[in-house]
């Protein structure tokens, strides 16, 4: 089966230009083909504050308005988009910069909740005709976290999400790495301690690491579950691996020396 | 020979969203494969504005720093283009967004000439084969005015300029149609009367056309020198033919019964 990759990176690396750099030299030798999803970093809210577009959160999700989504539009799909493709075209790396909305990439529909997200989408399906006709010339794709309905509209989508439906949509075909860079070295068992990674979970070992405690306090911290119930879930529907690392060591996440692996064996 | 279509909008449509709408419903029925590239119209000058960023403009040409880079980027390849291409795929055109960085679309250098421009690019090399990639799976590309330079530059080019070299790469093999949309029916015999539309210019009648004068007035003002010089050297370069007029009668512009038509014969 040949290996496809799929890497998120967030605002830690973005909001970084050296480490952001480095970061895509190392994708950029990544063997064989891979997609680059991206968040937005701080660029976003400085803009809709130099524009006087208050940022509406609730529970840490932004609120996406008519004027957000516009900014959000401009600094992801735009500027962050762009910039990382010039890079790494300059690497040597054919690249193709995309949004959901470009050859009808990724169709979400406008979220429908208690709370009104406004322009939030959720994602219905991944054009894997048109990855697979783009890697026919091009190394990578970079893709903008933004979508659309089909019906005109665009819509603003978690990245994280994009990345994992880019991944399940792949891996069928192909053994698929869907890799989560954050800022720290993995899922720690002490998490003031970076060097307490880890490195191996699978869907049996996930329950009872859960309930492990350490010193009276669970060894997963609440912020980790979401990013684990989602890895095991992806795994259990037949991906093949999910790694959660630093950016900074992308050929050791991937090789599995650094970071935290989810698979099924 | 299969045709191909250059079609250029400017300010005058992207800043009239009815008239954008209207533009697009006809550009998607445009038969066979067409290149849609566009400007940015007064939401860079107005965003330069919001955030303070002075624009400099010599002889109509705006000079591009690095933060009104940044800005074009994000309005030109983000906003202007993703609301496009999410408005092309509503109406049934498979369509991909696209800027020059992308798939290595075009490469341009910085412009190097007595008054320092910034960080404008001068275009050197289109991919052909890389349109000719796109076309297998979509209708339509929508291009962004933003190049690169191949080392990790971004570069704000002149869309004009783009327009003409993407038709200019495609009429060896295609029988190309490169048509600028702009604000009067065509080059026009008296400049207030919007009848007056000169229908049809060869090179062979171009050189007795700018002598004519009408009620000592030349008959071509001024500001259509330019224009029309580029549309001449171009047909004589073998472009099958360049065709100025207004973006509401699309169909008509194409078909020769509207507008100013530049060909050989």
């Amino acid at each position: 089966m040949d290996k496809r990759y799929v890497i998120k990176i967030g605002g830690n690396i973005i909001d970084d230009p050296p480490g952001l750099q480095k970061f895509l030299q190392q994708f950029s030798i990544v063997p064989g083909k891979k997609i680059l999803v991206h968040g937005g970093g701080k660029l976003a809210t400085r803009l809709a504050d130099a524009l006087h577009v208050p940022q509406q959160l609730i529970d840490g999700r932004r609120i996406t308005d008519a004027e957000t989504l516009r900014i959000v539009t401009m600094v992801y799909a735009g500027l962050i988009n762009k910039e990382i493709v010039a890079s790494l075209q300059a690497l040597g790396c054919r690249t193709m910069g995309i949004c959901g909305a470009d050859a009808d990439l990724i169709r979400a529909h406008k979220r429908t909740a208690m709370i009104d997200y406004g322009f939030a989408g959720d994602v219905d399906l991944i054009n894997k005709k048109a990855i697979e006709h783009f890697f026919q010339e091009q190394d990578a794709l970079v893709v903008a976290p933004i979508t659309h309905n089909g019906k005109g509209q665009l819509l603003n989508t978690n990245a994280d999400t994009i990345a994992r439906e880019l991944a399940m949509a792949l891996c069928r075909e192909y053994d698929t790495s869907l890799i989560y860079c954050f800022e720290k070295n993995g899922v720690l068992r002490i998490p003031e301690d970076d060097r307490s990674v880890i490195p191996y979970i699978t869907p049996a070992s996930y329950p009872m690491l859960i309930q492990e405690k350490e010193n009276d306090r669970p060894v997963i911290s609440a912020g980790m579950i979401p990013k684990l119930e989602n890895a095991v879930r992806a795994v259990k529907s037949g991906l093949q691996q999910v790694i959660i690392g630093k950016s900074d060591a992308l050929d050791a996440l991937i090789n599995g020396q650094k970071g935290t692996t989810i698979r099924n064996d």
